[in-house]
């Protein structure tokens, strides 16, 4: 049975349009190279209800949940309390992360203040997860991974867990790209995904000045078999007049 | 009372991180021109289930839903379908689009064949979007607009449709960027914030080679209030020896 994830974006300036958020499409990329299978992705408010009832929602469904946002000193930061609540977990002040931003902070030359230390609070028996870029952790609760909105730093703490989770039977896939309109392929395309268990194909018609054609995307867990569907895909490609280009 | 919108992606290709999702920050920041708030996007899978319990969900709890992915003319493009069950209504070719479709096609000479004839098939009593790109129509049932995935169709759907929204009070935003960290304005800001009812401030650090500091964003409904938050916020960033930019 393969792994699932899914990916909970936090914060009313992705929803605003304020920024644009990047964390879902690179994260989408690693778990598919670990072979887990991304099942959904949410952007949500800064709210604290909100939060509880997705992240409760997130870790019944899916073997992983990973959250990007909302841990940082401000007022507006409110996800490590939020999903303390969700699992009925009492807030703390984590020792080693107490120790490793002191540390830094004296270093760096700046005040540990009493905001800043709100980033050493921790639900109760989690896990920390480093952060090389600014040093204050994410945490891992159960199977939800705790991550910093900004992509630099949310991709250092993603690095630094993932060697932990659980991959499933990596999904390979072809690509064809061919000059043929999706509208004049898609019946024998269909066709030809009905005598294909355990395969995807997706169609992905492609306009630009120039020309117009269809990426055909074919995904499965045995390269054997894809093999087998693209040479059908190519001889139909072949039937309708078209060029093609295999991609991998 | 303002109005309020979820977004659905639908698609593998995007879970799959093989496509990058553009259209949930291009709705987020229309929709925030006409004052309407997006409270939450899903990107969801092509899977008929999904895709029903979705959109009556989001239905249910937002003013407006907008949907983008799976209305092609192929296999997978099983959205128009899982719409018109989630509301059970029947599926018809619609007339006006077999019209406009059938026109478009003989002008392309290019064959107006059974899969380019799905597009036709539309929920019975919704109402078409327009698509002036490649003339296949959206639809719009209930509170529920269908569009295309392909960015530059959504686009121009969105547009085609989006004088009928009714949108609420304007949200005005000012942003301050200063060079003092997040967490040296922190408690500040918290208190600063806790004064203002009817009133959101954010707080976005940035960090580059040169140097890091803060983007505070204020939004209210009133201009007014924000240009005395403003003021206060300045006072403080003075406090901590910044310099500071208003954006606007």
């Amino acid at each position: 049975m393969s792994s699932s994830a899914g990916i909970i974006i936090i914060g009313d300036e992705i929803l605003s349009g304020r920024t644009r958020d990047t964390n879902i499409n690179w994260i989408a990329n690693e778990l598919n190279k670990l072979g887990i299978n991304l099942k959904e992705a949410r952007i949500i408010e800064d709210d604290k209800k909100i939060i509880k009832n997705t992240v409760l929602e997130f870790s019944k469904k899916f073997t992983y949940v990973f959250t990007s946002g909302g841990i940082g000193p401000t007022h507006d930061d409110i996800t490590t309390e939020s999903i303390a609540e969700a699992f009925q977990v009492d807030l703390e002040k984590n020792k080693i992360a107490m120790k490793l931003l002191k540390k830094y902070y004296e270093t760096s030359n700046i005040d540990f203040n009493e905001a800043r230390q709100k980033m050493a609070i921790i639900p109760k028996g989690a896990s920390l997860i480093d952060n090389a870029v600014s040093i204050a952790p994410g945490f891992n609760i159960k199977n939800v991974y705790v991550f910093a909105g900004i992509p630099k730093i949310m991709q250092c703490m993603f690095h630094s867990i993932s060697s932990k989770l659980k991959g499933g039977i990596i999904i390979k896939s072809k690509t064809i790209t061919c000059n043929v309109g999706e509208g004049k392929i898609a019946i024998d395309l269909g066709q030809i995904e009905k005598k294909f268990l355990n395969m995807k194909i997706g169609s992905y018609p492609y306009f630009n000045p120039q020309s117009f054609g269809t990426s055909i995307v074919i995904r499965s867990e045995n390269i054997e078999d894809i093999d087998i569907a693209v040479e059908k895909i190519i001889k139909m490609i072949k039937k309708f007049g078209g060029n093609f280009e295999i991609l991998m």
